[in-house]
């Protein structure tokens, strides 16, 4: 089986290698001195994303964000370009829903498939193998890509029809950020009536309130080890695209505004790049106090 | 040893009978119909505040708010009129950690110790005498009291000096009340874009979204099961107390404070008696849309 993969950054690199490994024949673009390794596994460089597409039987995206998808897809020497029927795109970067349904209704008409299948779990998830992918696809789409994300991820979900995958993504990323505020709020709360933190998420993990924001990142907020991790810039993207969804589907989401405007305070401070954990650091600077000065 | 117990409600009722079970002489305030089994069961109804501290050693509180506790303690024929040197007083109570601070002062002024130690765990956890309990105390009058405090709870924590299980119990209910509203609007988003909100929870549960209140509430949300539980208008008490407190403090918690609107949207549509878990309703009115019905 012929597979195309582009987008070779901190996440794609480990899950081209997984393919590459597994025995896949893998058609890369714009392969750099970082993917370089890549080629030397075996993979092959192509010249643009058409190549790509016109040698392989299963094209692989993972790209920033909804523009440089719609570019590779359909700009110039593009995957469109390449594509003939029953060619199947796979799209594994986290973008736009709405575009997502765009996209797939296009390669549609070029009689081939298309599903989107965002991940989470981080540069550590995509190394091991052990992303949780979230999948848009119909039925049998599904089915026969699934032995491919099976080289790739661990917790592999067939959410529901095309852009299903990237509904599931943004929800994920809503409440992530917005735990990471509950979190924030809670500790800052304790260390600013003059109480241990370290203390107070003892005491409460375990009960009702515990989560796996209150586990790791809570610790990370006590210890002030803020190095990425998921940097702040990236959670903005994911919930830029949450509110702009939002307002297209007549959908009020006050708490999650609420969290962008508090990563934007960490951006203004020059923290866009810390961890998303970090939004603690937007909370501190409004109350004149970081938590662990208690 | 003879413990005074005043607050027969839903938690204390369960409370006071692990301790008359494990063999304390108990002394109760306010026995009702409710209650009446307590005296069946060995516990001694005494007419006033002032005559159970009278009859005990150490005085449990378990009250609805800040100024019940006050009552009891320096109302009339309150706790402070039968106190006499060497006694306890236990607040089990959920209030405002400055209040605490206070109403501890003024009984330390009488030769007589002071604990705050709230719970969290539900009438469930009382029960089941699992509760999570939060203890601010001198580090003797938390070792000496942790027998009684083991006979009704699991996780017992000394947090810090008194007033620091108050500020802990605080801070637990921020972190419920903005996860709450974290698995709400990602589950709303989800539903609103036309996507199952149960594959969204199971595609993301296990990872960094992972909480107590995704695996239980969100089900509970999806499930529209909103007996409480936990209701509404004593997790509003409660966060009026978290306001209360961050105002005094110099600190702002803007999404808390989201929260407590959201929880008088709530209100305001009758729904106050509801579980907490309910508070998606106030975003799904603001939408005009349920989840499940997607």
């Amino acid at each position: 089986m012929k597979i195309g993969f582009i987008g070779l950054g901190v996440m794609g690199q480990p899950m081209a290698g997984h393919l590459i490994k597994a025995g896949y024949d893998l058609h890369l673009h714009r392969v750099k001195e970082k993917s370089r390794a890549l080629v030397e596994m075996g993979g092959r460089a192509e010249e643009s994303a058409k190549a790509v597409a016109e040698a392989s039987d299963i094209i692989i995206l993972m790209l920033p964000d909804t523009a440089d998808v719609e570019a590779v897809l359909f700009g110039d020497a593009s995957i469109a370009e390449g594509l003939s029927a029953g060619k199947t795109v796979i799209d594994m970067s986290s973008i736009l829903p709405v575009a997502t349904r765009d996209f797939a209704h296009r390669i549609a008409g070029m009689d081939c498939a298309y599903l989107d299948a965002p991940v989470s779990g981080g540069e550590a998830g995509a190394k091991a193998a052990t992303l949780s992918i979230m999948v848009g696809a119909a039925q049998g789409d599904f089915d026969s890509m699934l032995p491919i994300l099976e080289v790739m991820g661990g917790n592999i979900t067939h959410v529901g029809e095309v852009g299903a995958g990237q509904t599931a993504k943004i929800a994920n990323q809503i409440m992530v950020a917005l735990t990471i505020g509950a979190v924030s709020e809670g500790l800052l709360f304790a260390s600013k009536a003059g109480v241990n933190p370290a203390k107070v998420r003892e005491a409460i993990m375990g009960g009702l309130a515990s989560s796996k924001i209150l586990e790791m990142h809570g610790q990370r907020m006590i210890d002030r080890t803020f190095e990425p991790g998921f940097r702040i810039s990236l959670h903005q993207k994911d919930i830029n695209n949450a509110l702009t969804s939002a307002r297209s589907l007549k959908l009020a989401l006050p708490a999650t505004a609420l969290a962008q405007e508090l990563f934007n305070t960490c951006s203004a401070q020059g923290h866009g790049d810390l961890d998303h954990s970090a939004l603690i650091r937007a909370l501190e600077t409004m109350a004149a106090h970081e938590v662990g000065s208690e």
